[in-house]
């Protein structure tokens, strides 16, 4: 079954002239193909936060679609192009750790070096492999090529270091991956987590930088101006304020210890 | 007859995830979908604004297309999910104003709460209706399904508060509803206000913060730098300055009363 | 053949209500219509830039694309809107020189006068020709409208001025043209005008502002901070600082001088 659902995620700025030539390339490739833009505004070469967008987005797409991701610092150098199924959903971009964080919530079903050159548009830059090699090779895909011919088997991929919760002592311990355009700080702790303390969520507490949070089941619960934590439609624990920046209002940033123990 | 056009506009922020993740939902529920950003970059929870982007923008798309909006400060609490047809188009989102500027020009013909969760995603999240009750309803409806099948009939919507022009003496006043991203000030006049002074145009004097206008038919009647109003493409009484920001240059802001009257 | 590829550039910012308004006319007139928005942040009324934006992205897209840009600040004076063919892509717009950089690399083929007024919307705003004369008629193309409606065909358009590069002595002079988003100065040189020198690449010397560059392939073969020169994926040389700025680093602007010559 065809799929020609495909979605970017790039660097390359909004309205960047690059992102149309990938679609140009797509299109031409596969004139039925539906593009979606997730973003084009990761961080200039910021791997890991191209690999949360993934990891935020990719499991809403109906089975199949295929996510390109260029966040691509190596063009030029040795790492691979590589094609990735996880979760029903298929990937394709720079071997760099952009999947890597899908795949620790849904393993990697199959992985592969996109060697073959036959899929590749005729002109290969040395700049610009998103456009003249995962474009073309992704809008094949969704035509229905076989991801077998698109070269050898992988045994590995690169992976981004994550930080692991610690479960110690009645006393979950996770840290701020990342902060969000809301200014809601993300945190890497799931309901899964925070579930082995084997309390009520009423009865949790949150510690984040000296300050004591609730859990609460939505922004609603809270009034303006308030720090709450709750569960965000990711599925991780965040700290968030009603109307307002969590992260500029507490000083958080990637990295700081978030605690939850029962109170 | 289906019309698989959907509209979003949303204060969710340019390349949020968010947006992505309504678009993976439209299209998982109805994959021939042509979904169209009408824009993201609403001010967070600024309803108004919401409202005005609709009535710019809906009426210039076929018939039967779906407009989708989300500016939900409410979501969460007790505000219901809406269908509205109006003039020809069809609108989803909460019942909070934001449909309420299209009905002012163009009378609701229907309005249905929606309730029904048959059409919802099966785990609706709390922080994200338009995701998981917004994006499938619509989806379900561009592919033919019956709107009697979404909830009850409503009787009225919420309404925003909207100021009327007052109309006496051989002088219209209206005020300045907002400034669009070009620095023009635009009023609540249209044509039709206007034409009950009975004068051609080029007889009437627009008077806006102690300074005198008149009415051009287009920019390249004025010279850069000139203040001058005009009805803009939307229909509307707008202050404009020729190269430049007359919201800026006149110190204007939404609520400054407009005059026009005969000179 | 049919092709139902639209796409548009524009300098109505990122999210305009505008640029919405267009879309929604263009799938009045083809619900089929395939829209891909190259870039809306042209700043205003900048046609060297809209230009350039075309001559990145046109060629990269299947045969017969049609690719609608308005950048029109004679919008309402006596300036036409014309269509053109070059390199096999199609072009509607303002006659202001916004296709010339396009024609410069691919000759015009055809070039026609959009006066038909049987195309367009019934009722022409004087403010807005892209909603309401080049979406229609875009749309209209793209179902298998024959040009030859249009109106009647032109010998000329308007050209942009653009600097030649300057051949003498074994030395190659051009200039900076413009500064992309990444802070790269690129140049009017391209890899042909550089061969004559008949020189290996890596015998050759750039200089500007004084600064003396050498060529390179890739960007992986320089070290972050090392401003290079190479030939882009545009094809044309540039100024590029690793993981930085170039014009900032350099304090490069266009106009200024980029010499190549044999070292």
């Amino acid at each position: 079954v065809s799929n020609f659902i495909i979605t970017l995620t790039t660097d390359f700025g909004i309205s960047s002239p690059y992102v149309a030539q990938m679609k140009g390339v797509i299109l031409g490739c596969n004139p039925a193909a539906t593009i979606v833009d997730v973003t084009h505004a990761i961080p200039p070469q910021n791997i890991t936060a191209g690999a949360i967008a993934l990891r935020e987005v990719a499991m809403h797409f109906p089975p199949r679609s295929i996510h390109i991701a260029v966040v691509d610092p190596g063009v030029g150098s040795a790492r691979q192009i590589i094609y990735v199924e996880a979760g029903a959903q298929r990937f394709v971009g720079p071997d760099n750790g952009l999947f890597s964080l899908v795949t620790r919530e849904h393993p990697a079903q199959r992985m592969v070096a996109v060697t073959n050159r036959a899929f590749w548009q005729s002109d290969v830059s040395s700049t610009f492999h998103g456009r003249d090699i995962i474009a073309p090779v992704a809008a094949r895909l969704s035509r229905g090529l076989d991801p077998v011919e698109l070269g050898p088997a992988l045994e590995r991929m690169v992976e981004l270091p994550w930080p692991i919760p610690n479960i110690a002592d009645g006393r979950v311990t996770g840290e701020v991956t990342h902060i969000d355009a809301f200014g809601n700080a993300i945190s890497n702790l799931r309901q899964a987590d925070v579930a082995r303390l084997a309390a009520p969520r009423t009865q949790l507490r949150v510690d984040v930088r000296g300050r004591p949070l609730r859990i609460h089941a939505t922004y609603s619960q809270a009034s303006a101006g308030d720090a709450i934590a709750l569960f965000g439609s990711g599925g991780y624990l965040e700290i968030a304020m009603v109307n307002g920046s969590a992260a500029n209002a507490l000083g958080l940033t990637p990295g700081d210890a978030i605690d939850v123990s029962v109170s």
